[in-house]
């Protein structure tokens, strides 16, 4: 990690909290007893950041000053609203690609997804706050930059993103396995959303229920799983071809 | 790197040449002047073995005993000829489809590939014995052990793997932006061969003059780079597709 993009002192990441910058995640010290911690632990909370409480040994390596038990890790993006975002895709004349990444945890895989999604002309990237891949310096490098070309959202919660893509007539549509609906056999040329889930788990049980649809792959193996930005990358070329881009 | 599968030692590495062992690549001592080693490396550059000169401190980490300068990495499968999985696939009812890897360096991305072409139906992938990403341990590890359901072919030149398979009335095709053909235009229907190229350079400019077509995926972005692996699974869905497998 880049410490030119950790903000640290209790100070510092108050005001930073106020004004509202980007923090990816906090690094508390572990059996802090300080009640302006505790403030910021608090705000950080309301906020849906991820926070990991580690020994002192780890704050001390990821600054070079007096962090008072606190680190933040500022993204090295802005992220844009989902409602922003959607109004104005509604608003242009090309249909609506959205794609919704449910707790994609690896950098490598992310990055790789992100590029993907700039090359297939995807409109924005929505992700949850808190559970997936860091937006961090090495998502910028395993995305070869394209994490600069593309809007991505964080929101609170997967499920209310889905509500609300879908109360905008967007259909949503999960890449799962667990159908038998071939992905060749489903029209993609309208408004969309393509929600990939976890490289463990896939797209959450919770979400499976909420979506319009769902999607697989043929697969033709023993092995019968696919890395996840190969699957996302085979679906999305399949909505490049369909929509003839 | 496990240790388990080294050779080390002069009468036991040629011994294992001698039995014709897969040997991956060889780690020789620098400097060593020994008139046996000097045979070894004749016989290892004869069969187009990779071989490494390395400090003594390596050839002591890769193993437990006494190495007298010559550790050999054995591969943890067996390969098969390109002749014997050619004749077989082309006896079969099913379209051949061959995967050419042009000298893919990146471990993760060999083995997301493998997954793959696992999950496509490929028959064989074939590599070449120089240049590429080493089937080792972190390749069974990277291709969620799919390098045991699918048959490697390592060959002494891509391009003569290429000449064998035209030969052979495989169509060999090129995966490359370097051509204005769609993959959504080509024919994926007749016996084929996809050519995927490296990270950084794509498929290598000798082997793009021999093949019988180029295809490429669109791109939309500004970045106009797609992971190879994601790349690779985008061109053998859509054989897939277009076989309706």
């Amino acid at each position: 990690m880049s410490k030119k993009n950790n903000i640290f002192g209790i100070y510092p990441v108050l005001e930073a909290i106020k004004s509202e910058t980007e923090i990816d995640k906090v690094y508390i010290q572990k059996d802090s007893e300080n009640d302006k911690i505790a403030t910021i632990v608090e705000k950080l909370e309301q906020l849906n950041v991820t926070i990991n409480h580690v020994p002192v040994e780890k704050l001390n390596r990821l600054t070079n000053g007096n962090h008072q038990g606190v680190v933040a890790v500022t993204s090295p993006i802005s992220f844009v609203s989902l409602e922003d975002i959607v109004e104005k895709t509604l608003s242009s004349t090309k249909t609506p690609l959205f794609l919704v990444l449910d707790q994609i945890s690896d950098v490598r895989n992310f990055g790789a997804i992100i590029r993907t999604a700039e090359c297939t002309g995807v409109d924005a990237i929505i992700i949850q706050k808190k559970g997936g891949a860091p937006v961090s310096g090495d998502t910028v490098k395993t995305s070869a930059g394209a994490i600069f070309k593309i809007p991505i959202c964080k929101v609170d919660h997967i499920k209310d993103a889905i509500f609300y893509l879908q109360g905008s007539g967007i259909k949503t549509i999960a890449a799962t396995e667990k159908t038998n609906s071939s992905i060749y056999d489903t029209s993609l040329n309208e408004p969309l959303a393509l929600i990939m889930g976890s490289e463990g788990k896939g797209v959450s049980a919770s979400v499976l229920k909420l979506v319009d649809a769902q999607a697989s792959l043929p697969l033709h193996g023993e092995i019968n799983s696919l890395n996840v930005s190969v699957a996302c990358g085979a679906f999305l070329y399949e909505v490049v071809r369909q929509r003839n881009l």
